[in-house]
């Protein structure tokens, strides 16, 4: 992670010092940018790019797989700020190799997902390319513009919790990686992988709700993830490692492989569900309201403090504990 | 332009056939998407992707350039629907072997020429490339509903004009590959590749005017860019090979290295003027006006017909002349 990251951030910290917007116009520094339509409902922007090599390797994942994806993460994006997913606009790098059933069946995976999101593609911009395939998704969502959710809000006090489990997708990596296909516990996670789930509707749900605080979607891990939204909030957070949601299938392929199930879900990224902070007295009924609308759990993993200013503190069963840098360089 | 091209605008096709939209929304197939804001107002959306190696060199290109040039050319096409820039997107791919201050530069070009057109640059995703550079950007535009231009409207009998001359930056880039620089004339054209110039209050100023019917803007060629006007029109054109508006820089770097300037007028791209069709009644007042207004004049270069949909006849001085393939296929 560190000098890529620390290039790229660099970088996004030069954009954010040069570039700056103005209330009530948000820009650079959420999971989307916010321009009020009108005094009711504002649009969303977000812009997603998948790189050949970087983000995916084209001997590994199927063309329909990666145009699903390069909707997927976008729509995550809108989600996590409570908006509605309406207008894509795709920009692609093409290289001369690449076989047209191939660049076909992008299309088709962004038409499916498209479909499933009822997103229309507007336009875009479709180019040659030298060597490596590049895509870049531009999503432009809705939300009502007092409803919106952002990252910067959280409360000391707050509950910390997520939508989904953490570290399948990253497990799927792994699995890809080191060319283990043989378990039946692998297959939900290299789906994880391929194919993320986001959930405009949990996000919209989420956003109307007045215990909620802050909201994000989890796309880079929990730790990289959790470190901005505190950041933001100019705030701290504990996170009890013994209540990360762990799916059976990850336990199990850990189990077996000797992965590490904490460092996954810690680091793995790509889990596209949504990491809130809510008021803590209001989470059981808020957690109640959530599993009868959608009839799956919120999982609680810690609180967020006023010491310690953007800094995670862990803890296991109550007790410190310290993760050492090199537990989040596994994918340098 | 055959293989690299078929294979680009089979994409394209494909796009147009599985991604359709319904008015009031426009879809793929013009300059920009178009979005109703309200009953007045609507939303332009216009993307541009540049790739290493493609559409630059980086030892050749200056990073501020390549930050402006991402900028601008979304910027002609916002214009060329008569709309008004308004909010950036920047989507980058960086490979780690680009010089910290290099990627630095491009962002103080990207700023330079948001400050040149008042836009805000909201947001983007930046993200590693394994090895070529590739820079997407998203524009949204606004403008008054009932006034946008758009290419398919155009009419039997109208005049075609262009708002500048034709080939400089073909010019430019001619000078640059075949390492010309010693003329003084290359200066004017190596500027017109490297620093596109689009004017939105042209665009603005032309779309509220009821002589002009149809509006698109110049960048990959006269030949190409008419031909697209006029398949979208479903009409034909005629175009007087004499009347091509070549500038004196282009003439003369002409003469100097025996370079075809009608080939370049018709072929060199990215010209970032706008190419409109009007009523010829009332095109010698609305020329007038016109440089009146900007102290630049209007090329008159050819007639729309109702014969030969899609084709465009060319002719010299009133004699048809044949202009084979092969003379469009010097980028090949």
């Amino acid at each position: 992670m560190q000098t890529r990251e620390s290039y790229e951030e660099r970088f996004v910290c030069y954009l954010k010092e040069n570039f700056i917007s103005k209330p009530p116009i948000l820009g650079i520094g959420d999971d989307c940018a916010v321009i009020p339509k009108n005094k009711e409902e504002a649009w969303l922007v977000t812009t997603d790019a998948l790189v050949e090599g970087v983000h995916f390797l084209k001997e590994e994942i199927s063309a329909t797989d990666l145009g699903y994806k390069s909707v997927a993460v976008s729509v995550s994006d809108t989600s996590s700020m409570g908006g509605e997913p309406l207008y894509a606009f795709l920009s692609i790098a093409l290289p001369k190799t690449i076989d047209w059933n191939w660049a076909k069946e992008i299309l088709q995976g962004i038409k499916a997902a498209c479909a499933k999101w009822n997103i229309l593609l507007l336009g875009g911009d479709t180019v040659g390319s030298k060597r490596d395939l590049f895509l870049s998704l531009t999503l432009i969502g809705s939300a009502p513009l007092h409803q919106i959710k952002y990252r910067h809000l959280a409360k000391p006090g707050d509950l910390i919790f997520t939508t989904g489990y953490l570290g399948d997708a990253g497990g799927g990596l792994k699995a890809l990686q080191s060319k283990t296909f043989s378990s039946k516990h692998l297959e939900p996670l290299i789906s994880a992988h391929f194919h993320p789930e986001p959930n405009p509707k949990q996000g919209q749900w989420l956003s109307c709700h007045p215990a909620l605080h802050a909201m994000m979607d989890l796309s880079d891990g929990l730790h990289c993830d959790l470190t901005r939204l505190i950041q933001s909030s100019q705030l701290g957070a504990t996170v009890e490692i013994s209540q990360l949601p762990i799916s059976t299938s990850l336990a199990q392929a850990c189990k077996e492989y000797q992965w590490d199930s904490i460092q996954l879900a810690l680091t793995g990224g790509e889990d596209y569900s949504l990491l809130c902070t809510c008021d803590p007295i209001l989470f059981p009924s808020l957690q109640k309201d959530f599993q009868k609308q959608f009839s799956t759990p919120l999982f609680e993993i810690g609180r967020i403090t006023s010491s310690d200013r953007g800094k995670i503190i862990y803890e296991k069963q109550g007790e410190l504990i310290q993760l050492k840098t090199p537990y989040f360089d596994h994918f340098l």
